[in-house]
């Protein structure tokens, strides 16, 4: 969907605070990818091996570094940071649409919910008994905020979300359809007859300001004291989150991962795709986990790691490009034994390979 | 629960086109497996390797391929294909219940949501304004169709699923409970001071004809341009499709596997379970990636692989089947080494291991 | 949330049956982690290497087991199990809070639907046709409970859950928010032209007593028979369960791990995070898959497993050490090839080095 009149490229410039070359007359009414774009279009060139690409698609002028090759004579709006700048352009062209700052009658609110101003609940969600919501919070059609929640001011939370009772939500926070924040950890105390005794959980969620929640993903309450998610951190889609996992502000955990339990993450720690951490850890902060990577020891701060279980990176990537050559391997361990048997004199004592 | 009537063997042989062995008057009332059918049940034996059970089998005839050897003298419906004449008898026995070509007056639609004939909303579920769904389109209780979003013909969508506005769904889908289609994609401008600014994830899922997604899995919406799933793909539960993932038609996204950001997938590729691909990839035609695989590169048509990071299939067999032999390996080496330094004269210069 | 009057040490003692060491007058109104703690809660030392920590702590009194060593001079409550002993005493403190036994008006109750005594349902909850809820259940808020479901008594589903038509569960179990149960099973007959075609689905979820579902976790219905889950089994967050699968009694799946259709768990099998089993598989009472794990093959009873494809857990983990040498094992083995190739006489055949 396209918005209204568009912008020029000189106010394009002025706005991102880039640097306008060629004609600025020009009306561009949105951001395109290289291949969809036609000459109403900015498109972006953030990375010189798309320079082909830029020259074939039909954009009308290209957002670029500031010291990128320009990939012909069309306008170009150099920026710092062009991925940046990308984002900036975005919500230029697409101001955010929230949906009406009203409450639908299909919704249900216990009477002694707190509302901040211009507060929108959509059809047939529900808040619970005390909770709180601050001013211009969104709840998405079909959301549970539970008793006693705290919403911060201006987060948005999609449809079919689920907050259990007593989790706290910053400001500016986004969370998606499907995810469940507040959910009992998995704590059982296992007795001698096998009987797995629930321990009840009662610490709760803590979310910071700033924080993105994906779709489907799952943030456990904490069993005693709290499960933390620190400031500007953001969780893709299906990630699970332990009871009393303590995550550090800026974090990235990326789709399918998984912290488990009481373990903590630093700042600005990165978990990629389908990757795990085991319980009771600590990942220092800035510690890179490459995707599909099982941790089970603790990280250094700055430490990058893969692998099954987790080890230096370049250490991983040297292993596993010899894993294929396991089998030339053993073959080549098998000759070298058979070429120093051969060549042992007759009565000369030998230890014959073992199987 | 049982349908009414039942079917003669007979009939059931015209039905699914098969030939009957055997007296053909018999009424079966069901298809079971093996272990539950009684007298009155047809069972299928697919699989030759099931022929002891087939006779142990209380089943009243059996369903097999035309030169399958019979378990015994009962009466026997061969067909070409006794998979697919499976899927054949069992939408006989079992016709689908779709639930009442009905509003339900507790849903809310919005005024300029348009409506096919025979739509059928049921309790509680939310249909967004200037939203489309086709002719016989079933909405279940508690489902959010956002704004905009274009559902066709005769799709199915089950309790709790949510579409996120300007989703498109194709006809004949089937998409089940707790799943998101249109969720934002995971895309942040992390800035010099550390912060992830949002970039507006603004493209759309589309989601072509004849596709199933499964319980719990998630799609992200396109950042820039479209997330697409290929006509008659089947996604099943808790897979993650990234922005911008393009699915080619006829593919299999077996579970919890995770296709990363603007990844290409052919024609009938299938990524089986707990198995993921890196982000900007291209995956050919019939390519087929084994459960938890993890693919780093381009695969071509036809290719066969498994391991992290992928590799060859039978490549990855032969090297698995070594891994537990590492131990064994390495002390060979060292009694190699430990021969050569022994056998080496007293002043030769020799290399000593080095750790 | 703090309970009301709490409990003196000495009614602790009696109420967990456990042995007082130092004054029993104290009253303690809560139980916390040894680093929360202050004076008025009980903290539990269950493992010694908390010992300074638990000196550290500000706890008026200390849980532990006993034979441990006591920290210092302040009041113990020794027990035979500190672990089981802090679930009760969490129950004692934190009595369970399940909302009212009363239908909220905002639900939607099918009028053939059977509730026992004391039932309550959550605002804009559904209740299908002809199902059952025993004595004392609770329906979360927005949770869909399908037509012909059966849910025994005590059990609690929290919001946002999903039970499609047909599901049954028993008593006393607690399914958490965005867990689905009786989607379709992944079951698609492929035609020659690569159309996959679909199996009907239409056996059942059977759910036993005791049992705990994770938030976001999916099991399928049955294909031909039924898929169940044994009593006092536990899943947790994220986790897959497929058609037809049968897990024992006393299981504990743990988040975002996977079972593939048809395979059979046995008594109290543990498998632990992000793993997998394939499809018609045997895993014997008292396997345990490790984390990460793909198991492709039976398990015999009391079999300890890691790593992809599974094998013996002690193997693994030996092997699993090694990865990281391969470079420098691969390094050895070129110098002994040297170094023999460099032994032999002019004249003398030998092998070379292959690549």
């Amino acid at each position: 969907v396209e918005p209204g009149a568009g912008f020029t490229l000189a106010e394009l410039a002025e706005r991102l605070e880039g640097r306008l070359e060629g004609e600025g007359g020009r009306v561009l009414s949105g951001l395109r990818s290289l291949e969809e774009a036609g000459p109403e279009h900015l498109a972006c060139l953030h990375d010189p091996r798309y320079r082909e690409a830029a020259r074939a698609s039909r954009a009308g002028a290209f957002l670029l570094g500031e010291t990128a090759e320009a990939p012909d004579e069309r306008p170009l709006l150099r920026v710092k940071h062009p991925y940046l700048a990308l984002a900036r352009a975005l919500r230029l062209f697409h101001p955010e649409e929230r949906g009406p700052a009203h409450i639908h009658p299909s919704a249900h609110l216990a009477g002694d919910a707190e509302l901040g101003d211009e507060v929108g609940i959509a059809p047939l969600a529900v808040v619970g008994k005390k909770a709180r919501l601050g001013d211009r919070v969104r709840v998405g059609a079909g959301s549970v905020i539970g008793a006693g929640c705290v919403v911060g001011e201006d987060t948005l939370i999609h449809a079919n979300v689920t907050l259990y009772p007593g989790t706290r939500v910053g400001a500016r926070c986004i969370l998606h359809s499907a995810s469940v924040l507040g959910s009992d950890g998995y704590g059982f105390a296992t007795r001698e007859d096998g009987v797995h005794e629930k321990v009840p959980q009662v610490g709760r969620v803590i979310v910071e300001d700033d924080v993105e929640v994906g779709a489907g993903s799952t943030i456990d309450r904490g069993s005693l004291g709290d499960t933390v998610i620190g400031a500007g951190t953001k969780i893709d889609n299906l990630v699970q989150v332990a009871h009393n996992v303590k995550v550090g502000p800026g974090c990235l955990l990326v789709a399918q991962s998984g912290i488990s339990g009481s373990t903590s993450l630093g700042r600005s720690v990165v978990v990629a795709g389908q990757s795990g951490a085991a319980g009771h850890l600590s990942l220092g902060d800035g510690a890179v986990v490459a995707a599909k990577t099982a941790v089970f020891k603790d990280l250094p701060a700055g430490a990058r790691v893969g692998g099954i279980p987790a080890m230096e990176l370049g250490e991983w990537r040297r292993a596993a490009a010899l894993y294929a050559r396991l089998p030339e391997m053993r073959r080549e361990i098998r000759r070298l034994r058979q070429e120093l048997e051969a060549r042992r004199g007759p009565g000369e004592p030998g230890e014959k390979e073992k199987r």
